[in-house]
């Protein structure tokens, strides 16, 4: 078998890898590749390949075979082509040893610069430069890096030390230190690491480089870059490639410098050459701050030929890689060499306009620039955001629950929101956790903050269902009614004081941060039109009421996927009627309280279905157990039982009698339809005499009736059946024409493994993913919060399941009852209508399952319809995605 | 098309049907045709097929097409066999019109008899009779029995003008009426009649027998015959035969007289003839109750031919049908008639005495002896039960939830209970509700009564599993703790008071009822050696004490399919170094509680593996919700805050912090051995060191850890790798050879369909199938009072899932969850632990499906064993079960 190749070399020969190679070069080396391979000047080097890390965790960090004798080789071309030597008295060749993983991980592994300076090298370097201010330095640089990097010692042992060389010889700035005072921080750093380690500091070349090798890979698994990968979904599997580089030095004097730069603004989009430079310094003096660095364009008045070189270069890397690059460079005596090319983070408004203007520059296809824009980066460009540049306060930190921003004064009931939102007033309304009963107070704020719940809490849910801001699960927050504020730590916030709320990043910051504005530029609206070309994925809303069916209208909207008729029945002027009727002791009582909710349903089902007109709108009968409408407090028991002549004692032991073990689990969805089926004719008639008189005044209406919680198929058939006759009758009634359709949501295992079944009465599919994913794992998603977070992040699960669909297991069921329901009628019609609905990687799994529809709350309809794109794009041309040289990946 | 065949005849010439034809011809057709072709006397007649009902039943109640024609047609051949004509003036001929359906509803359904009198046939059967008193009783019987079932007058119309003509001419029996008191009756019936329906009594004979059919067929849907096929598993769909056949007479004079016998004794099993006969009586009189019958041996006395011929004769029915029969017969003036036959009900200690001497006898087989016997009735067997003979003075009745009986005084709290008992009293506990930390009180108790909960509540589950009698749910019962009773409407039943249990009926007694002890006869342990022969399923128990292991290995377990460690921790003595576990606020706090638990559970595994020699124990780790051991009143929490050394407040606060909105969904299972992974390391601590103590001296242990709740194999993965890494360092300690397994309950719905993944780390696999059911369904079992009943009785699920396996859904899940296990590993064991596991059509289902084992409550293991063995037979052979002619079904 032929030995694995554990090093590939570049140069300015060419190199042996190149910018298809990332996963077995990292992303840097094969980018160093590739800009060889262009012939751009990069410092010779080599790299050592990602296998070869793993190799070295898989036998328990043993120096993996063959690679001394490659690395060698490699250091003897490397002596060639620079005519240093390693560890040379004379020209000594310095490396920096760096790490580079297929996926960008800026900052979380390690890097040692200079490498190959002893005592006897540092001689030849001055000799060679001569200039002993910079091969001091660059000494004094080293033993801090690799003391730091390679043997654990504390940084701030040497940045003492440093300072107190500064005071003692009042200078501020390091690049003002004497070659005295370098010579003297030389010998004191030895020093600290000779305490620390009880050795002196390693002075073999060698020995250095095999020990920052071992370093960087064992960077790999420290914690901040373990966490890092947890957040970016990167699998621990990869390991890191380690680029062995030779030196060139920005700490030359001034006509030397080091720089950091985008290719167009990474904030804008604009195309506009976008970055910073540092005088007489090396690469991690930008990064660290210590020094602020310049704008580039004193680059071009200082070193202008320089410049001219960079921009050259640049615009050949960006039409070479077709995209918005972040670059590393360093001038070394006027020369420029390149460090590092890699695709540039952006933000979304950036990322839509550098996707849209390149395809107008011709640099790359529509299809192409689908792929460019993360979806989930959509939800920036429809919020308010808090102004970036603003100096904050910030309390606490809970989950950025429901993104964009909120401005107003603390309420800590719902009824306080609603009665000075009235009179004008902003507010945020504050409580442990919310309820159903909270809806009013919460559309009434500017936005929500809780102690207690998840991402996918009562408050979060609902509040991404209004587009408004949430902060959710903010643990430092204890709240007390009774004296009117809640405190974090030491703070307290008085009721009435202004806070504002930060929901995509959780922040919860102390009065009135400045807001911007959301923008939807003419590159967003055309990005959307591509993508709703190539989509084969309808895309519905989640909506309740006509106000979110109009915003949903304005995103994309092409239904309603899921209106929950319960959430009309919170109104203050609904919920008595409510209460009767879910109180009420017989059918009689029962009836008499239908009655006054028929004329509100009615009306709620005009409006919703005006403003979809022409589009279908599945509206889902009663769902949840009804002691969710139960009164919360005395006053409201009270008001309730003179309503309904009984005592307040009468009335709990019934409402008592509807309390619940396990409510998830308990009597609701087509239960309460098949116990009490008067609520779900008086649902039906509700919803289709609106659906009549509309038609009979000319507006197209498509009503869809979805019976949730199906089991088994004969309670949908029972179920179907009355609605059937109530229609039907109301139909003939009106002697008109109106086609409506009935069909099952499928969010019980038992519902996906007998779907052939329930397709014999079902005209549509609804998954239900909430819920399937609830019952199909056993975890209440209220309950979840004691162990959940745990299981993600020791990757017991790889995603939060209410947050992913879980494709092995809820996936798998879903895959199974489209199968059996399509066995049964071929052209069922499918959707999805759980919070999944806008969430990418969900929306992905629906367009390869073969669903016709997603449905979503309608602030999250433009990331589903980019999605759907994303996902219709992927079966098409994987190919498209590669850079013109035609390798497999690029960067 | 060939037209449908509607009738089939039968007569002394032999019949057009037979005993092979009951699902066309009802059970009393086939018999009826069976014992033509046996040449047996069988008044002549014809059966109209059950098809032909369900026809009429499908058009809407029409007379089905052809039938008219096909009922003349026999009504010719009967005149011309009998001699006799339909509806004539000289000697009429009668008929009986007499339901059968496929399975025996007796009394369910309607019957017409002495059919075709008018006022000119009275005439002619007087002249021919000689007999006016026979010929007008036997017109008043059809006038009153017509009017009844045809025409819906109600009876007690008729019984009183009978009371009354009694009374004024002062005889005590219908049979001393005198003929002019008979006549007057006839006249009064039918003043009656035309009272109620403003029509004369129909006097067309073909009249009478078209709306007898009519009558007939639609008595099917009764409401008491429908109530009988719910609880019997009777599809609606079936419909019955009507068998319309020639009248004989036994009130035709004192050597006249009918009676019902069975072949053997239907309580005992013995051998002996066992029947009652009446003389100068028409069938209906033995069943009505209206005369005391006489016993068979005064026939022999009276009219001995006739009894010789019955003795014949049922001999050879016997012989045919090689099983105990029911037969009915009638006597015409000294000639026997029969009149039906059928497969004798029986009590189960007669079931199995029968199967097993008939055996002995040599007329069938053991297969079939194993199959005569309802697995469920074995459980009659075990338990102590109410005599049968004694008046009871019932107070109310509840569900059957554990069956036998228990007599004690009246207790409410489980406290008192086991203080009571510890004195030698005999207690009955009454709960509201019962919960875990009743079970002592339970232990401790006669039986359980409860006011709430179902037939799987936790006191009907635990008490089953200690084979402890319970009624559970007795809703009539109101309990005031206040004041020391509970009533049941006007009764109040004081503390201390007796009462009486029976577990069996669901019956709740006043006052003590006298027992009978159970036996388990030679006969029972023989056919339980055949049971054990022929099955392929191992039967394990669910016991979680030493005490329940040894009387489930006196039953016959084959080892411990489930041992809740949970239970263990409930006993005063452990409880609250249990809450201080739960309550700990940090790992140290919980590694104290957990040191002292650590012996006591140590010492409970010791007793059980005794118990267990030589069979496997599967220990499942902690598995409820914490809050479950929480304290339940104020005297507790002071006690447990001292201990814990904190305030009451704050003990609250922690406990608070524990609630749940779904405990079933929430913070239970291996997600504790996840968050608390030191609770599930004491636990295989306390197992193997207790089995490693064992095998040291001698005994042998066969440990299996189970984790609960496993949803994704990297649950299952970590707690196994804990469990081993603790188990292999306590055996090398030990250091002797220890094997033992670990494996996984498959519960929930991901694990099925995630099961080829969780085998890669499973020794085994055991179905939870009540969680699964409730996942499965999305149906919290202590919610589904509210609507589950309402499920099964209009038949919107056709079994309660909780107590057998639902096929379908959840069964096709278990189905998957086996072939993906074995597809990992081909030979993986696979158990059942749910309450199914004891349910006869449950354990048919898990050995089709290919289970190794099922496990019950000890009580149930006679039950699981016999329907194993049937499960076996089933496949083997069903050839076996039919009569010696060689037939597809008997009787």
């Amino acid at each position: 078998m032929a030995r694995k190749k554990r090093t590939y070399f570049f140069g300015p020969e060419g190199a042996e890898g190149d910018a298809g190679m990332k996963n077995l070069l990292g992303g840097k080396g094969a980018n160093l590749a590739e800009m060889c391979n262009l012939n751009i000047n990069v410092p010779p080097g080599f790299t050592i390949t990602t296998e070869t890390c793993v190799d070295y965790f898989n036998t328990s960090n043993n120096w993996p075979g063959g690679l001394n004798r490659e690395i060698y080789t490699n250091l003897s071309r490397l002596e060639k082509e620079t005519g240093k030597k390693f560890g040379g008295e004379q020209d000594p060749l310095l490396l920096s040893v760096r790490s580079g993983a297929r996926a960008s991980m800026p900052g979380m592994m390690d890097t040692v610069l200079n490498l190959g300076l002893n005592d006897l090298s540092i001689k030849g370097l001055t000799e060679k430069s001569n200039n002993e201010w910079f091969a001091q330095d660059s000494y004094r640089r080293f033993i801090m890096m690799f003391s730091d990097v390679v043997l654990g010692i504390n940084r701030s042992e040497f940045e003492n030390a440093i300072d107190i060389e500064k005071k003692r010889t009042g200078v501020t700035s390091d690049a003002d230190l004497s070659i005295a005072s370098l010579k003297s921080l030389v010998s004191k750093f030895k020093s600290i690491t000779k305490k620390n380690t009880g050795n002196d500091f390693p002075q073999d070349p060698k020995k250095q480089l095999h020990l920052s090798i071992s370093a960087v890979f064992t960077s790999w698994f420290n914690k901040r870059a373990k966490e890092y990968r947890r957040l970016y979904d990167i699998p621990d599997s990869w390991g890191t490639a380690v680029n062995v580089q030779s030196m060139v030095f920005g700490n030359m004097g001034e006509g030397s410098g080091t720089g950091v730069a985008f290719t167009r603004d990474p904030c804008t989009g604009k195309r506009d050459f976008f970055g910073e430079f540092l005088f007489n310094a090396q690469g991690e003096d930008v990064v660290a701050g210590i020094r602020t660095p310049l704008s580039i364009d004193e680059m071009g008045k200082r070193i202008p030929k320089a410049r001219k070189e960079l921009d050259r270069t640049y615009n050949k890397l960006e039409k070479h890689y077709r995209d918005m690059l972040d670059i590393e460079f360093t001038v070394e005596n006027g020369k420029l060499f390149m460090l590092q090319t890699r695709v540039g983070k952006r933000t979304a408004e950036a990322a839509v306009r550098i996707a849209v203007e390149m395809v107008e520059e011709k640099m790359i296809s529509r299809q192409e620039a689908l792929n460019r824009v993360h979806p989930e980066q959509l939800d920036q460009l429809l919020h308010e955001t808090i102004d970036p540049t603003a100096k904050l306060d910030v309390l606490t930190k809970g989950l950025p629950a429901s993104p964009g921003a909120g401005v107003g004064m603390v309420v800590f009931t719902a009824e306080e929101a609603i009665e000075k939102a009235a009179i004008g007033g902003k507010l945020i309304l504050v409580r442990k956790e919310t309820s159903p009963e909270d809806i009013g107070g919460m559309n009434a704020a500017q936005g929500i903050l809780t102690a207690t719940g998840g991402m996918t809490s009562h408050a979060a849910v609902v509040a991404r269902g209004m587009g408004k801001c949430c902060v959710a699960g903010a643990a430092g927050l204890k709240i007390s009614h009774k004296n009117g504020l809640f405190t974090v730590g030491e703070t307290a916030i008085h009721r009435g004081d202004w806070i504002t709320l930060d929901g995509s990043t959780g922040r919860v910051i102390k009065g009135k941060a400045p807001l911007v504005k959301p923008k939807l530029s003419k590159a967003f609206r055309t990005l959307m039109s591509w993508a709703d070309k190539v989509r084969k994925l309808k895309v519905r809303t989640n909506a309740d009421t006509p106000h979110d069916s109009k915003i949903a209208r304005k995103f994309g909207a092409e239904g309603i996927g899921l209106c929950r008729t319960e959430h009309m029945f919170f109104d203050s002027d609904r919920i008595v009627a409510m209460r009767e009727m879910i109180l009420a002791n017989n059918k009689a009582e029962r009836g008499e309280a239908l009655e006054k909710l028929l004329p509100i349903q009615k009306n709620d089902f005009m409006g919703i279905f005006r403003a979809m007109e022409g589009l279908p709108v599945t509206v889902r009968l009663l769902d949840p157990p009804l002691h969710e409408f139960l009164p919360k407090n005395n006053d409201d028991y009270a008001v309730l039982a003179k309503d309904l002549g009984i005592s307040v004692t009468d009335l709990k032991f019934r409402a008592d009698s509807l309390e619940e073990f396990n409510p998830m689990l308990g009597h609701r969805g087509c239960r309460l339809g098949m116990t009490f089926p008067d609520i779900y004719a008086m649902q039906t008639r509700a919803i289709i005499e609106a659906a009549c008189e509309l038609t009979k005044s000319g507006t197209k209406v498509i009503p869809e009736i979805m019976i949730p919680l199906v089991g088994h198929y004969q309670e949908l058939k029972v179920a179907r059946e009355n609605v059937v006759a109530v229609a039907n009758t109301i139909i003939a009634k009106y002697g008109i024409k109106l086609k409506y359709s009935v069909g099952s949501m499928i969010e019980l295992p038992r519902a996906a493994i007998t779907a052939d079944k329930i397709a014999d009465y079902s005209d549509f599919f609804s998954f239900g993913t909430n819920d399937l994913t609830q019952t199909t794992f056993g975890i209440s998603r209220d309950d979840s919060g004691k162990f959940l977070p745990f299981y993600v992040e020791n990757e017991i699960f790889s995603d939060d399941p209410f947050v992913t669909i879980d494709s092995d297991g809820v996936g798998a069921l879903i895959q199974i009852g489209i199968e059996k329901g399509r066995s049964t009628k071929p052209k069922l019609k499918v959707g999805i209508c759980g919070e999944h609905g806008g969430e990418p990687k969900s929306v992905q799994f629906c367009h390869e399952l073969g669903f016709d529809y997603v449905s979503c709350s309608p602030y999250r309809i433009p990331v589903a319809r980019l999605a759907a794109a994303q996902a219709a794009v992927a079966k098409q041309k994987p190919k498209s995605l590669t850079p013109k040289k035609g390798k497999k990946s690029s960067i």
